[in-house]
């Protein structure tokens, strides 16, 4: 299998961040730049069908993009650690928690810094009322993440799972509009410094 | 189990024509209405945690927001007719067009009404530009799933999938901004003939 990654990119970093959590190291990572139009040439299009990274491209031929639906298939796979819940309700709540991790912080956080950071007026138009508009749902949501954390000690269950990944993948992104979490939020500041020093941390770069 | 949902948003849609497919009817649907701001009474943030429909109230009291995690949770306790997926690829591929459809058309979709219809003022700030740029979402992506619906009759298989849910429980609340499929997307308007004449198109009204 090959993996098609950007290293400087958000959502790629969650499928690498899964991998060296479950040790898998039998996938090809395919360097794909952004910022080098690399995931807009017409031999990647044709095989991601969109101009978006990551795409894990099976041996059959097979191409999945979405970083999310790469993470539970590599799951079926490996299928320790589990990431994804070991039961229904379990998994419920995991995915509850992943798609808060994502939709309230780490897309946010992501779309803050494409639309603020000089280097990325490159990719397309930026707006610093977007950036704005997306950093006050980060303000807005930060206090439920603080709240959760100070009930458990990762975000989807008692143990590392998907919700922390995505959530933790994003945060050196938003290093480069330097983005920390606040000196009110000692439960995500806790969580950080466990979560920068998983392996996952340091994949892929 | 409670079922927290206002029959005029678009997400809460998704459970209620997941419901309707595979005919469940144990469920007791609870109205909360957002344009009464019945999502922001204290006693309903202590149960979801969030000012956000739907949310699934088990019978233990456990309450599972975000509706894709209350899909696949209903899937679990009602497996046919299958929806997310048969074995790990299919449901790899179904889950990367559920995420392409809800990301690059039904959230889109949702957020151009929201921010462009006047009645919805009264929820929070508008942005023209912004339903604006949802809009070159839309139009950026539709190409897409025209293709995709070239090549098989439904998004995400052979077969209606949840991907098929996501984009079509948005369509009735885009028609709010008269939103509709435009003529040279034939594979769209065929599907969309099909998607309206579902269980699930008329239910929760």
């Amino acid at each position: 299998m090959k993996l098609y990654s950007d290293p400087f990119a958000p959502n790629p970093r969650r499928v690498l961040w899964l991998m060296a959590e479950k040790g898998i190291d039998d996938i090809q990572v395919v360097r794909t730049e952004t910022m080098k139009a690399e995931h807009r040439a017409p031999a990647y299009l044709a095989k991601a069908g969109l101009p978006l990274v990551p795409a894990l491209e099976l041996d059959d031929g097979t191409v999945i993009s979405e970083s999310i639906a790469i993470c539970r298939y590599l799951e079926s796979l490996h299928p320790e650690p589990n990431l994804f819940g070991r039961d229904p309700l379990e998994t419920a709540v995991i995915e509850m928690w992943t798609r808060r991790a994502e939709l309230l912080f780490a897309t946010p956080l992501m779309l803050a810094v494409r639309n603020s950071l000089p280097a990325l007026a490159t990719l397309g138009p930026q707006s610093p009322e977007r950036a704005a508009s997306e950093g006050r749902i980060i303000e807005t949501y930060l206090p439920l993440f603080e709240r959760r954390l100070g009930d458990s000690p990762f975000l989807g269950a008692d143990r590392l799972t998907m919700a922390d990944i995505v959530a933790a993948a994003s945060v050196g992104f938003g290093r480069l509009i330097r983005f920390e979490f606040p000196g009110d939020c000692p439960n995500l500041r806790r969580w950080w410094d466990v979560m920068r020093e998983r392996p996952g941390a340091k994949s892929g770069r």
